[in-house]
């Protein structure tokens, strides 16, 4: 069970950190797939019992680890009830929900830490790859490459838009209601997941 | 002649840093266009020729006080030689030859300062609307409002593009050729300076 091999227990009052720790230093450096809670509890010192104890789901330890400003497992399902058609403007609707409202500041949060450390970088890529982009692309039926070729084209106009309206604060964009940028921006989004876009 | 309010003398080791304090206060305060040379040498205490004689134009100036990676008076008329139609492919193309050389470090530096320092943020959205997207979206003769929203909006995107490729290294963008970001993206500016585009 426990492996303990760090000299920490179960139930002792670091442990929480000690796996968000773990956890972050393997999502960081081998990403969220190949990454298990067995062994974010091992390199944790911990059983894995602990960690679904303290955490529940693989992704809710991923969410906690990044300090996420909200849970895309929640808003997921009704940008995935748009039609095909539909899709571009229902992401950035979405988006835009997410970072109106009082989540902004953690958002901003992970933002400032990801442009400066490299680490969080790596994760803040993990998260919008594996939490939010390829859930929402792997809808559409196209390979593997073009689905990554079209989440990170997805991903270059959504952070661009984040950045232009909440961080350069550029007009209109960072004035402009939620329902001009979906009118404006959904397009690019669209075309990104279900236009012509060749393979790179 | 030379005000030196402040007690200092035109010649003085700490001019040149003076002035360059001096510009950053009124270009991120007051903005780039209300902003004159003359103000600057004023508040830094010095003769406006002491200003010109250090900085050149009022443009060089600018470019000195944020640090700027490239000079777009270098680089905007091989865009703006470009035909209306391939406008948003030469802007993508251009962006990228800066980034790919040996620009690319201060232009992170300037990323970085400007998510984290509310200051460098106006002072780099200063310098993308006045000397880089007002330039190019003024050659297609809007009125002036839909100039502003047509810059804000190739802004999302371009910034986006730089954060994808460069801070988050999201893959395939981040390891593609120039030339596949410009037929990915080329399309998107394209929309944005030349397309139906709703004013805000």
């Amino acid at each position: 069970m426990s492996t303990a091999r760090r000299g920490r227990r179960p139930g002792a009052p670091d442990t929480r950190a000690a796996i968000l720790a773990a956890a972050r230093e393997r999502f960081a450096s081998v990403g969220y797939g190949p990454t298990s809670v067995r062994t974010i509890a091992a390199e944790a010192g911990v059983d894995p019992a602990l960690v679904h104890h303290y955490f529940g789901s693989k992704d809710q330890l991923f969410l906690a680890a990044i300090e996420a400003p909200a849970d895309p497992a929640d808003l997921l399902p009704t940008v995935l009830a748009a039609p095909p058609d539909q899709l571009g403007a229902a992401v950035v609707r979405m988006m835009l929900l997410v970072w109106e409202g009082p989540a902004r500041p953690a958002g901003l949060a992970l933002l400032r830490s990801a442009v400066s450390n490299e680490w969080t970088a790596k994760l803040l890529r993990e998260f919008l790859v594996s939490q939010v982009l390829r859930k929402v692309v792997s809808t559409l039926g196209f390979d593997p490459d073009a689905r990554a070729a079209r989440a990170s084209l997805v991903a270059s106009q959504l952070v661009g838009l984040v950045m232009a309206r909440y961080v350069l604060r550029l007009e209109p964009v960072a004035s402009a209601s939620p329902e001009w940028l979906v009118a404006a921006i959904g397009p690019t989004v669209q075309r990104y997941l279900t236009g012509e876009i060749a393979l790179p």
